[in-house]
């Protein structure tokens, strides 16, 4: 946290509208529909034919973060990410965003500026407007909640209920990379907190530090399916980890699945540090989760037109509900899955 | 709070399904417009020709409310209600909200259930539906992020930056009573911290309690505006006090304004008990917030259409901005408002 002790202006310093300012003027409109942003008791949004999606998060201190490990700026592109993946999981373009933070007064003005710059980054590069907001106390930890909101047309949007007996279970990118970059981040500060003068071993990981700490949102695959013509007949975001998402979308569906161990996307830095920490890869893709990739089922005879994709992997396929949601092992076996989901609610750690 | 400990469910004993489950299925949907709700990776809403309105308030324990006093059903219908008056400010109609709560891991489910509770209370008085939102843990404190959409035909928004010269400034209901609440309240507390056998005195002042516990929000404004034929050419919300938002409604107008302290509303017990405790009666109504009436300005032809209603009162008028925005006093001197605004940034007790 060096870096953000530059300069520390406290927040009583500036006020109000002194705050505020600092905060939203480098703020920029880039929708047509945001009719008005910043500066009312509420933003306007003009959705003409199409339909508003809406989406909300909320992030805490301790749980969802620790700021040890996490730069401010990062803290703020990624509760902005984790959102505009929920409305990518729709088949929705993000457009507007609203942001609120609770913070304890010891937070500086600089540190908010760091969250805030993180936001317009993401703003920026997914083309999203931040429309308002609320800034505020805590009495204790940083507390980010992002509230986004996305446009569609009817025919569109994809809900979760749609997966269909023989339709193929597909997935975005890769898995579990966001995992286990936490388990790099936690172990090095594990090393550090027991001899400060090791220097943490980092290198060589990059890109799963990277999918922890600034994940991207797949708003681009709304424009692949288009290209690929393809419709999912049900999709959802990967946040709490395959499994759980495999068992929302067949439970919602109606229809059970079958997914293969050997097909499940995992980069080469992952497999690595896994086997390096003796955890089992697929444990990391099954129940890691933030790895804010997409899973959809699209129909079997569209088997062509996404095969080749090299964003797209086929993991599995629907089968009837009476025969479960299971993972067929590398050797064979079927192990039935379980979902972990909210991880926070269940242990503090 | 002894009512809340009836039964005692934790929170890791329902896991997140349950938790949901419980939590939800309660809810109803109200609005043609609402097309999905909870249960999705976010809400859709069809906005058809209206405009959408969005606003966003984020509630925290020990700043904006201390569970000593509020008991958490109150507290989750004043969440709902808080920014269902932004968007009545922006003479819209709330049509949905989405909630976040974070909450300690101690919390039991029951004492989520009261919260939910009181925001279903809300949204079935207001007719809004709730379609989506985050429950999570919290190292601390309970954290309340509510978001509401509201809609209206372009024509029918009001801004905060229509006020012109001449204007009459007027408010709705009556001010100052939320603060004299939240004055009592501390003031029994402490009553009680020194001497747990003396009952607290509460009687006669239910009025300011309501006020403080239970506020509403001014969405029947909109109907009455289309009865008497009149448009508000600028309009707020009163949540940080008068003071603040006269200000800011004269900043974003730029205009001036004069508010007379003899017109401005107060109910007996407001002033009552601010005289039993020594509070000018007009700092409360000018610095104390969360009355969550409408301030709004109407051109001076339409004194007639006004001057009679049961919920308007006239307090003044819009002046040129070299005048500065002042409260006239009882004896004639003028007096320069000042803004408080976010108390909660500025000293956190």
């Amino acid at each position: 946290m060096a870096d953000n002790e530059r300069k520390v202006t406290s927040i009583s310093e500036l006020g109000e509208f002194g705050l505020i300012d600092r905060l939203t003027n480098k703020i920029k409109i880039r929708n047509a529909s945001t009719l008005k942003g910043i500066g009312d008791d509420a933003a306007i949004i003009d959705a003409k034919e199409k339909k508003v999606v809406i989406t909300t998060d909320l992030l805490t201190e301790g749980i969802h973060f620790n700021l040890m490990y996490v730069p401010l700026k990062h803290l703020g592109y990624k509760s902005v990410v984790v959102n505009l993946s929920d409305v990518a999981a729709m088949n929705a373009v993000p457009t507007q965003i609203t942001v609120s933070i609770a913070v304890s007064s010891k937070f500086s003005v600089e540190a908010l500026e760091q969250i805030y710059e993180g936001m317009n980054l993401a703003c920026e590069k997914y083309g999203v407007d931040l429309v308002g907001g609320d800034t505020t106390s805590s009495m204790t930890g940083l507390v980010i909640s992002v509230t986004a909101i996305g446009m569609a047309r009817e025919e569109e949007l994809v809900y979760r209920n749609g997966a269909q007996k023989n339709d193929l279970i597909c997935v975005t990118g890769d898995l579990g990379g966001a995992y286990m970059g936490l388990n790099l981040l936690e172990r090095e500060n594990r090393v550090f907190k027991d001899n400060p003068n090791v220097q943490p071993q980092l290198e060589g990981y990059n890109y799963i530090l990277e999918r922890q700490l600034k994940p991207e949102a797949r708003t681009d695959m709304k424009k692949i399916f288009e290209e690929l013509k393809v419709k999912p007949t049900a999709m959802m975001d990967i946040s709490d980890g395959l499994s759980s998402e495999v068992m929302h979308i067949c439970s919602d569906s109606g229809v059970g699945a079958k997914i293969y161990e050997e097909k499940v996307p995992m980069d080469n830095e992952t497999k690595d540090l896994a086997e390096e920490m003796h955890i089992n890869p697929i444990v990391a893709a099954l129940n890691g989760g933030e790895d804010y990739e997409l899973l959809f089922t699209v129909p079997i005879a569209d088997h062509d037109k996404i095969r080749n994709h090299p964003d797209i992997t086929v993991i599995g396929h629907i089968v009837d509900a009476s025969e479960g949601t299971n993972l067929v092992a590398m050797g064979g076996t079927e192990i039935e899955l379980t979902a972990q989901g909210w991880n926070s609610l269940k242990d503090e750690k």
